[in-house]
């Protein structure tokens, strides 16, 4: 098996209800680095598993929907958007427009994708799912 | 599959027995560097595999049962404790106090755990298992 | 020069006034990664520029006052809260505690301190000032 | 399972065919950290994946067959040394010598290998095969 | 003193003339992680050292000229390019532009520049100016 | 000033003298991760700070005399070894090969040297010194 990672970031605020949350119930935020990893069996006629500059771009134009913003006001988010949550909803939204086409034909050979956001040095979350 | 993973350290004196260690055969000591990797499937009701804060203070527990000791005078560690072997121990102690309650009942959902542990900026090693 | 650094991390909300910052003068936030570097000249008579243990106790004492918030309610912090801003406050804090002896008497031979802010794997900001 | 993982790097130039590539159609180069990580599941009679100083040293003397040099003048290297063809060849060849024995008989017990190579600190890729 | 770091890459082809550099006389390459640090005494009205997203555009307009290419052709780099005097030609070029108004008015307070050049784990090199 | 940095480690027991010391009065260890940066105002013919190779066989050699050991029993090293302690015991012996011609006649250029030792991911010291 094939997988090829890039990295970007998003800078958010947000707030989670329930006890268990203790202090992050109040208004705070994060920086997330953010890693996309694409994996697939057989590369492309290139050498490929996907255009290294084509997924980054992919990548930031997800995050930029995101990026610079109080996650508690975007209406398409609901819940709590802890670092896991956060992590499907990226890479439910990359595989979405890979599905519409923004890697290329060539993207069909594309077989998973796990988004993985690191919310400090110390701790972090994965989201893995099919394609 | 969702996974979120905490990093704390531990400071460790050891010795290894057999002539393939080399000069490690000498008491010696390591900083080990570890990731407890926590998985599920579905996150739970609050949007959590796992809270990280409760996750980071389950690992710190286990590791201050380690950590600032001469591991060849611990008499619960047989044979070599080797990078690997530590991993094991780490992630086999996490979830023991998993299966005693030490994070909540809703612990009940968690599928697996991969303990690594760096030593060095050039090598490393994992464990993973089933909860 | 002998120089001992700690690391810490915190989790803030804000938001910029002035055109230069472009979408970050929406409400938004970031993960802070806190470098804490104390240093002198000759070190103290156990071998040390500072208890590494007491500085990590200090800088989490620091951070403990701002993170988990919305930096734009905080009285005591006017203007833009900038990565260089906030590794000043978080400087001068540090000075002040060290001064009120929060590090011991032994901390007297501290000469000067260096907070870095590291705001994503791409940017980061430092200040540095004497005791 | 138990994973043990060694890390080393290569600089080298290269160029690619395609216009998907874009200017990397030109010669340059990169560095690759590479990333060894031999798996098992079960540990050797040593507690041991495998030496980890044997490994490294596996490890160093495939890199030495490709670094400074100009892999498109390489006569065993066909069509484009894209990060990801790399990391196939890399593991390709440390499967090889741990065939021929190079790392002992107790090697025998290694069921995996997954090489990653690192072109930057946004960028990276994978290849996992059996052993 | 404030320091405002930002980071980005550049992937190039070269070799080196000279015995000193042993196999790095051949056709090589390197990924050059590129870290540019601006440095002032007081920050501008804006709480600023320098806007971050305009010194990341700058140090990635100086990298353009240089990424992709085998340095070897390029007529306005003479001698061998090793990392540290890479870390001047990128410092000098950035110090240029800013003098040329890329940075602004405001940059007119910046007081030094110090570029960093990374070329793998285990190896980077520097050079610091004054502005 | 131009400044060359490499990178490598050494793996120790020791225990420290002192109540100050809590829980590291006990044997313990641990993994350094090590930096040597080598600095001067004017590269040599070369276009070199010191060959990076030539750079890092010195510090391994240093390295080697103190790794895979237990410092208690080091009859070189008087009192405690804390990372600080060891970052101007690395120096010094670097900083003595050095002038034992270790690095060759141009390394008579060089002006300074600082070390670092790393010993967790979250706590690390230098020592700077002229040469």
């Amino acid at each position: 098996m094939f997988t090829v990672t890039v990295r970007d970031h998003m800078m958010i605020a947000h707030s989670f209800a329930g006890a268990v949350f203790g202090p992050a119930q109040r208004l705070h935020g994060a920086t997330y680095v953010v890693d996309a990893a694409f994996r697939r069996s057989e590369l492309d006629d290139d050498g490929l598993v996907v255009d290294i500059g084509a997924a980054a771009g992919v990548l930031h134009d997800v995050l930029a929907e995101l990026t610079y913003r109080n996650l508690d006001d975007d209406p398409e988010l609901e819940g709590n958007t802890t670092t896991e949550v956060l992590a499907r909803v990226v890479a439910d939204r990359l595989a979405q427009r890979i599905g519409d086409g923004a890697l290329g034909a060539g993207a069909g050979g594309l077989e998973g994708l796990a988004v993985t956001l690191h919310e400090s040095h110390v701790a972090w979350a994965t989201y893995d799912r099919p394609l």
